[in-house]
């Protein structure tokens, strides 16, 4: 199965090893990342993406940043804000920050056991991922019905946007495997395409049957009874069951709600923001305006022209069928608020 | 004022004009067409689109349709398939048929008739855009407030689309022209960039504010408050106010029922299809793959994944707040049915 992140141990140089994502499917490209400066580019550039994966990445870039402090002898201050760096390198994806809080905590205790909590990570992840994906498509075959499904996504919620198996992407995967998925329509994820180059790219090795199509179709293949049900990922979901999530989502939320099918968020644990209330307070990442603007670095816009970018968006939670973690799937719309929390699941 | 399509007079060689839309906006290029084959080619490729230039179109096609019979000593049967041949050159678009037909019927009294009838549709499609222009933007700052107002739009409705001025751009541009336009969220259009590369090289050079943003992002624009109201043309209404339009719309519409802001449908009468009773019966196109999986003729998909390519969506007529006409409003959700045909405005 191919690793969107993993830890290479070498005696001299351990360090972080990504598929650049921003290079597929037409190269099959890996950063070697040693340096802390690096990691953070390759988050913001989006060649590691995904919020699982960059759960992993926050955690193995505590260990990086450790290894890099004693050989660049940082004071303590320095390593702190390098750390600080790394949870922020976007605004969003509370998964990053999350994974690099998470195994900071224990780096007193030293590398080997920094590093361990960063595998634990990693782990984790793939076992909750696995998880998941059977009680999400348990949910769908008893509450769809049990015979081949239709299903549209939105984004890339796969291998490559976690560290193994997939979230959104898993549960196609397991009905895939039980002979009881028929076809997935894939959105094209504009700006950057995820749909397209990785979601595509990852269904075709799989050989799942699916179609791509343009974002603003996704409304009417759903209107037109096309699709069972919609399954996407989230960035960040809080306390009431209001999802972030890759810009265009709410959009098949919308429609499934007009067309009475479900609309399924799926995520690991760590996705929810018990902090959180509601979507309202969730600070949207806004992007480059080229990133709309121009397709292989070729403007496609009269010049002077400016664009509005957001990376992500709020689907609130009354459109919301069902929420599906490693630790059971609530439905926003039926079970009590907050959905999430000290007093909740 | 630009002109996407005129007739141009020529003692030998009397032809027609086009933008070729496909090169906007980094080369402005017209095409001097003189064989019906060309034309058909010429809107099949879309260097000529939008449902009133269509019309526009296929009236002149009949006219270059005489010329060249007459050249070529084409046999009555022949000159009537070739005319048939342009009202079904795309097979959603209403007006190119409506307006290859209407000047078909008057073939039989010559040429210069002939050419007199297209000549009329082209001034009379001006005429009723600048008439419903009026007529929208008054019931616009009557139902949302009379100050400056803020838009979403998708794909192109201006002097592009059009003979001239523009149906929802032509809303905008009279909004502007009063001073009550603060700024428009252009829909990029995938996946022919129709709002990228046209209708904001249009405001540009209107000088009116606005911000491009992925289609994808339009439903969380409105979700977010950002715009007053979202304003498109058609490419057909049925005759229970039903609206195809470019893929995309319905997720305005169903964004906009949400937000409880006005969802205004503009196009010129000829646009609406007395005979179909409802969009459930509208045959949608569907075209090539290509146009997803490829940015200029670069593939950005894994070799072998296919595309699902629907040019249009349908939007129901209860998600409808207006259809504005050079004829007059109507409100599909109060108005009775059927709202057009010989009964009705």
């Amino acid at each position: 199965m191919v690793r969107a992140i993993e830890w290479v141990d070498a005696a001299a140089d351990s360090h972080i090893r990504l598929i650049d994502q921003t290079r597929l499917p037409s190269e099959e490209v890996t950063l070697e990342i040693s340096a802390v400066e690096d990691l953070i580019a390759a988050i913001q550039c989006l060649a590691v993406r995904g919020a699982p994966a960059l759960g992993a990445a926050g955690g193995y870039g505590v260990a990086l940043a450790l290894l890099e402090a004693e050989r660049k002898g940082w004071d303590a201050e320095t390593l702190t804000a390098t750390i600080d760096a790394i949870a922020n390198a976007r605004p969003t994806a509370v998964n990053l920050a999350w994974g690099a809080n998470r195994v900071a905590t224990v780096r007193a205790d030293g590398f080997e056991r920094t590093l361990a909590e960063a595998h634990a990570i990693a782990a984790e992840d793939e076992q909750s991922n696995r998880e998941l994906s059977r009680l999400g498509a348990d949910w769908l075959l008893a509450r769809v019905g049990d015979r081949p499904l239709r299903a549209v996504t939105h984004c890339n919620t796969g291998a490559l946007a976690t560290t193994a198996w997939g979230t959104a992407y898993g549960i196609l995967h397991e009905l895939h495997n039980r002979g009881k998925l028929e076809l997935v329509y894939v959105d094209e994820t504009r700006p950057l395409l995820q749909g397209t180059r990785l979601t595509s790219w990852e269904l075709h090795q799989d050989g799942i049957p699916h179609l791509v199509e343009v974002d603003g179709a996704a409304s009417s293949t759903i209107l037109r009874g096309l699709v069972d049900f919609a399954v996407i990922g989230a960035d960040r979901i809080t306390a009431n069951g209001d999802t972030a999530n890759k810009v265009g989502s709410v959009a098949l939320a919308l429609a499934c709600e007009r067309r009475g099918i479900p609309f399924v968020v799926a995520a690991p644990y760590s996705t929810i923001d018990e902090a959180t209330a509601t979507g309202d307070e969730i600070e949207i990442e806004e992007r480059g305006d080229e990133e709309v603007l121009a397709f292989g670095g070729v403007s496609v816009a009269t010049p002077g022209v400016r664009a509005f970018n957001p990376a992500f968006d709020v689907t609130p939670n009354d459109l919301i069928s069902a929420i599906v973690t490693e630790r059971g799937v609530v439905e926003p719309k039926v079970d009590a608020q907050p959905l999430f929390g000290s007093s909740a699941l």
